[in-house]
């Protein structure tokens, strides 16, 4: 993998970048739709080629437990496996384990887990996700980090330590020589502990960085001053990824402190719940007042959905339960957040970033429609 | 709307033909795929045109009860509102409604019925359906007719003398000449009723007659020897539909004898239940035996998601439920259905329709798959 930083908006932290990888380049910043299992819902990879995705993220907890990575490798590795072609990232799986609360154990070993789908006992080490990913085969790959409260001081000091133990570890198992592994900076809210933490992984000489414990139910204000202090540590040469984070005012305040690239289900997420993305605002279709409206869901976007579909059209859909519903909702929310990241980057390469971004916020968080 | 007829079989009754709408021309014999409420179940429209579906089916009872045909209408009809261009064509309600068992109630007048979706009355007269299929706009549209069981002889007696009456009122009530209106044939399996039905059908001169009545719990026998008695009696230069038929058997069967149109919620309904066609057979892609299967649901396929996608995955994606399972699988099943009506067209020209038809059936019903 290669990163290759272009510009930096004149007025502030912005950057604009490529990533260079075995499937094909990824400009930043980017948003990488998720496709926890092995397919982002209800789209397909030629539908993710059209709305311009260059990077898909998969969960490595998720395809370990089914269909089993195994299972993955055999068919080819996880490109050819869901039959997309261009870059993917998977994570390591931490950040699942680490959510099924009474249901995992930790040590400094590893994590030990029961599955949520049946209930079977697993035992994640750093060595091992690292195997699972080489197996899965994306481009981009995750340490084992845990993924503490943000705002517990004592729990937080403990799991960094285990979680710079861990990326050592698996930084030593790793073998295939064409995937980038990505360092995890945690430390929750606490300055130190985040200073603490990106010396250490700096240290360790990553391609790539990842900022985690995040949008995990701190403030934004928490998160903002976190991505403050914790951003300028990071070497500029190397490529910066939010995890998990994918509202549009966290994308462009990301971006603004010098974030290259995000992920998140929300646009997925929130198709799937009638709940439509636009410029000035969410709506949603299942809303009465849109009955009868012959309307596209935005004026002036280019998406699939809304060069052929009326509002009047999708709130049937959604209230007739027609699996097209989520799809060309789907398709839209995500053709907004990945139009947004090409308005983004055009405005870092005029050196307009600040005020594009004031503008969108503007016009986003000040709508009749909400 | 046109019908030409090119070609009937040299040895046989199957026929070739073109029907000509104001949407667009389809080839005969053709199956129509159905999207009951405004969309063929997991597929856009410009998946219905990349499977070469010349026809689509719409229910005229679910499209009434919701959105509602003044809705469809305000939205600039049917094809606009769903985005396809296309033909289409709807059924009278009828069949939605007899189907309801206790929640209707017919008289001469027309049919009382309660909503499957919140229970509340409706009345469903030959001048309202008519009505209704106006405002949604498709290009072929059905009479109103009562569908009786079908070796019930003293309830099919009253039935048809009902639904003559009700052929009759539709036709008059009918305003829009830019749409077809067709007879359909009801008398169960009574030969002298359906003969009885023909006549009368035939001497209101409809431009299309449909054969109602079938694959509704009568053996297969049954079906064939009734198209065996009525499509003789129906004039050659009109279009022959066989309504609600489409597995691949029936399909070869009501060609052989004439029929030029089918359409059924088969491939769909199969599809999200996971069970796929192939030429030698329905395989379940649930099956364990296809966990590690690299190979498409059929070699040598040419639908999108043969070409791109593994039996494994397909499996994958219905274990976990992802929604992309319903629409890859119903890709699969409405090519197979469509690719097999071009063929029974290219045999049809060859003056080898006949053998045709013998060999799919003995690939289809002796295979080890199923």
């Amino acid at each position: 993998m290669q990163f290759i930083l272009f510009h930096t908006d004149a007025a502030g932290q912005a950057r604009l970048g490529r990533i260079i990888t075995p499937h094909g380049e990824i400009a930043t910043p980017a948003f990488a739709p998720v496709g926890t299992q092995a397919t982002v819902k209800a789209l397909d990879p030629r539908d993710l080629h059209e709305l311009g995705a260059e990077l898909i993220l998969s969960n490595t907890y998720h395809l370990y437990l089914r269909p089993g990575a195994d299972v993955v490798e055999e068919m080819g590795g996880l490109h050819r496996f869901m039959g997309w072609d261009g870059p993917i990232l998977t994570d390591s799986g931490g950040f699942q384990v680490f959510s099924l609360a009474e249901r995992r154990k930790v040590g400094d070993e590893g994590v030990e887990f029961r599955s949520h789908i049946d209930g079977s006992r697993h035992f994640f080490t750093p060595e091992m996700v690292i195997r699972v990913q080489e197996q899965l085969g994306a481009d981009i790959i995750m340490v084992l980090d845990e993924c503490a409260v943000p705002d517990d001081r004592a729990y937080n000091e403990q799991a960094l330590a285990r979680t710079h133990a861990w990326a050592e570890r698996c930084r030593a198992a790793q073998s295939r020589d064409d995937q980038a592994l990505f360092g995890i900076v945690q430390g929750g809210i606490f300055p130190d502990l985040r200073r603490r933490s990106a010396k250490f992984l700096v240290d360790l000489d990553f391609p790539g960085y990842a900022i985690g414990g995040l949008s995990v139910g701190e403030s934004k204000e928490q998160m903002y001053a976190t991505l403050d202090v914790t951003v300028p540590l990071l070497p500029a040469d190397k490529p910066r990824y939010l995890m998990g984070v994918g509202a549009p005012e966290d994308l462009l305040e990301g971006v603004a402190r010098g974030v290259d690239l995000f992920d998140c289900v929300l646009p997925t997420r929130l198709a799937r719940n009638a709940a439509l993305l636009t410029h000035t605002g969410r709506i949603n279709i299942r809303n009465a007042r849109f009955e009868r409206d012959p309307a596209p869901i935005e004026e002036g976007c280019s998406c699939y959905t809304c060069r052929h579909f009326s509002r009047a059209y999708l709130r049937h859909l959604f209230k007739a339960g027609e699996i097209l519903a989520a799809r060309l909702a789907t398709i839209h929310n995500v053709h907004f957040l990945l139009q947004l990241m090409r308005d983004i980057r055009a405005a870092i390469a005029a050196d307009r970033f600040s005020a594009f971004k004031k503008a969108f916020l503007a016009d986003y968080f000040h709508s009749s429609q909400r």
